[in-house]
C-alpha cells in the first residue's frame, strides 16, 4: 500500500453568513468572516490517493491524470471565483473550510476511483495557521 | 545604516474591473481576475525601514511600534475586507497588487517616519508566484 | 468525522541536562544540547481536533476559541520563556521535544474536550529538520 | 507512543524509462520524465520512527544516531548521484518516487529497529506539488 | 517606479565538469557536483521587471504575458532536461548556477523589454541553501 | 557582477537586558524579550557575496569554502549557545538582531574578501515575521 499526494491551488472569495440570522448574530458567530462584502484566500488543496504500485511503470497513478481530475472537477470551478455564489457543488451550503473539504472529497471520489486507486484524504489549507482534513469517515 | 523588515498578513477579496469598459474588454484585459463576483487572496506584506542603531537599546525601531503602525493604518483596514469596496485609501483606484503596494507605502510613510526612521520598501506578496515591490521612487 | 488544525508559535530557551549526571555524561548523551548557558528555538505547535461538523455553522469548532485555549494554557506560558525554569507544567521534567509534546497534549485535552470535540494530535516542530507527534496513545 | 521525524535531503538525477519499450511508448506513458538525457530533483526525505520515551533522557531516540543511519544507508548513496545508474539498492528497479520510497524504507528498517524503536513512515517529497508516503503495509 | 516578480520552476539534471581536465582535477574543483552520471535539482526562477504603472489597468505588465515569455524562452527549454546536453543557450558553457542565471537573463531581456518594461533582476534558487542573483551589470 | 547567497542556520538563546537599568525599565523597553531566564530562536543567516564569474569554473566562489568560513567564524560560535554569555564577538554588546547582524558582517568580511570576492549583504532572520539586513554602509 503506497500513498501519493498531489497539490493544486486556487484563489477564491467567500463569506460565512446565514441569511436566516440577523447581522448581529452572524457577526457574533462568524466574526470578521461574516463581512457582507466578502474576503478571500489562497487555498492549497492536497489530495492523497492510495493503492498498489504498478510493477511495470513503478507508478501508483499517472500524476498527469490525477492533476486533470482535480482541475476539471474542483479547482477550475473554484479558482478566481466566489465560493458562495459561483460553485455548483457549494450551492446552498456553508462556505466554511470544513464543508468545502467534504464537498471536494465527494466531487473527486468517483473520478479518482474510476482509475483503480482509492481516495485517502483531502487536506485543505486556508491560511498558514489553519487547515482541515477529511477522509470520508 | 541597518534595515529591518516586519511581516504582517491580511486576507481580502478583490476584482480587476473597470466600470467604463464592457464585460468583454474587462475579460480580455484582466482575464479571470475580472470575475464579477470577486475572488481573494492571503496577502503577505513586508515593510522595510532603515536608519541607525540606537546604541542604548541595540534597536533600529521598537518592532512593537512598527507592528502597531502597520496594523492600525493598513492591515486592520484590509483584513477580511473587500479591497474595492471597503478600504478608504483604495476608493476609486484599481485594486491591482501594484496600486495597492503604492497606496500602502503612502499610508505608512508619515507614521513610520514620525519615529525617526526612514521607510525603505514595501513588498506585497499576492501568491507564491508573484509579488510587487515599491520604494517610493 | 472532520479534522481541523490550528498552528500557534512560541520562542523559548531550554537545555537538556540532568543534575544527577556529570557534565561529561550530559555532554556525551545530549551533545551540544547540554550547553549549560542554554540555547533556544522558534517552536511551531500544530493542534489537531476532530468531530462532527455543526450543520448550522459549517464549523467543527470556532477557531477563535481553539486559539484562545492554546494561547492561555500553553503558548503564553512558553513564549519568550525558559522551558526548564519558567513553565509550571514542565517543572522537574526533561525539556526534550518529546516530553514537551506530551505535556502540551495533557494541558490542552480537558479544555478542548470541554468544547464537545476530541483532541486528535499534537505536532511540535523544533527545527526544519525535526518534529514530534503525540496522539495520547 | 511518541513519533519523531527527521528530515534529510538529497539532490539526484533520474529518468522514467523502460529499455524493453520503444521511445514512443516511454514518452506516452512517462511523458517528459522519460527524457533520455535525464532530469533531476531536490528530494526531501522525512523518516518517522515511533516508540516509548526513555524516562532518563526524555528521548525516543538520539537524533544524531537516526541522522547517521539515514545518511549512511540512504542519502549518502543518493546525493549528487544518478538514481538509475549509481545506487546499489535501486539497480534494475523503476526510479519512480513510489518505488524509491519503498526501497528507502527497506534500507532503513533493520538499522533503525536495531535501536529499539519502530520505523513508522517514509515521506519522500519530489516537488512542492507531489510526495509519496510508505508505511511498510 | 514599481517592481513586479514572477516565479517559474523547472526540474533539470546537470554536472560541473571540464572535458579538458582530468577526473581528479574535476573532483578536486567541483567535488560531488562532478559526478559523471549527473545529478539534478528543482530550480526556482524569480524574474523581476520594473517600470511605471499603467493608470488604466493598474498593471506594470500583464503577468500572463510575462509568464508566457519565461516559459517559451527559458523554462520549457530547461524543464525535465539536461542542462549540459539539451539546452541551446547553454551549449559549450559551464552549467553552474552563476552562468545559468546570466544566460537566462540574456534570453529574457529582449523579449521582456519589447513589452515596454525593463528587466531588473534574475534570482535563481538551486537549493534551500544557495541562490544566485544577476542584474545585467 | 554576480551575487551568490549561502544560508546557514543556528539555534541560540538570548535576552535583551541592560544591567544598568532597573527590571521595570528593561521590561518597559524590551518587553517579553527582557525575561531574565532567557528565550531563544532558530536563526537563519543568509550571506551574500559578489564579484566576477571565473570563466574556467563558472563559479563566483567555491560554496564549500564560503560555507566553511561562515561555520568557522560565525555559526559554530553561535549554534546551541547563549548569545549574551558564550560568544566572543558579542561580549558587552546588546544581543539584538540588529547588532548581531552587524557583528556577523564584521566577522565575515576579512575572511570572505581574502578569497577575492566582496561581501555584499548579511540577512539575519529571527522569526518568520522579522529579519534584519546589513550591507556595511
Amino acid at each position: 500500500m503506497i500513498y501519493i499526494t498531489r497539490r493544486e491551488r486556487f484563489n477564491a472569495a467567500h463569506k460565512l453568513f446565514r441569511e436566516d440570522w440577523s447581522d448581529e448574530k452572524n457577526l457574533e458567530v462568524f466574526g470578521k468572516c461574516s463581512n457582507p462584502n466578502w474576503h478571500g484566500h489562497n487555498y492549497d488543496l492536497f489530495v492523497t490517493v492510495k493503492g498498489e504500485i504498478n510493477p511495470q511503470t513503478g507508478f501508483l497513478i499517472d500524476l498527469r491524470a490525477l492533476k486533470e481530475i482535480i482541475q476539471t472537477h474542483v479547482t477550475n470551478k473554484l479558482d478566481h471565483r466566489n465560493i458562495n455564489m459561483d460553485v455548483d457543488f457549494m450551492k446552498d451550503k456553508m462556505a466554511s473550510t470544513e464543508v468545502l473539504a467534504v464537498e471536494i472529497y465527494n466531487q473527486l471520489k468517483p473520478h479518482i476511483e474510476a482509475h483503480g486507486v482509492k481516495i485517502h484524504k483531502i487536506k485543505l489549507v486556508e491560511t498558514e495557521n489553519n487547515f482541515v482534513e477529511y477522509r470520508g469517515e
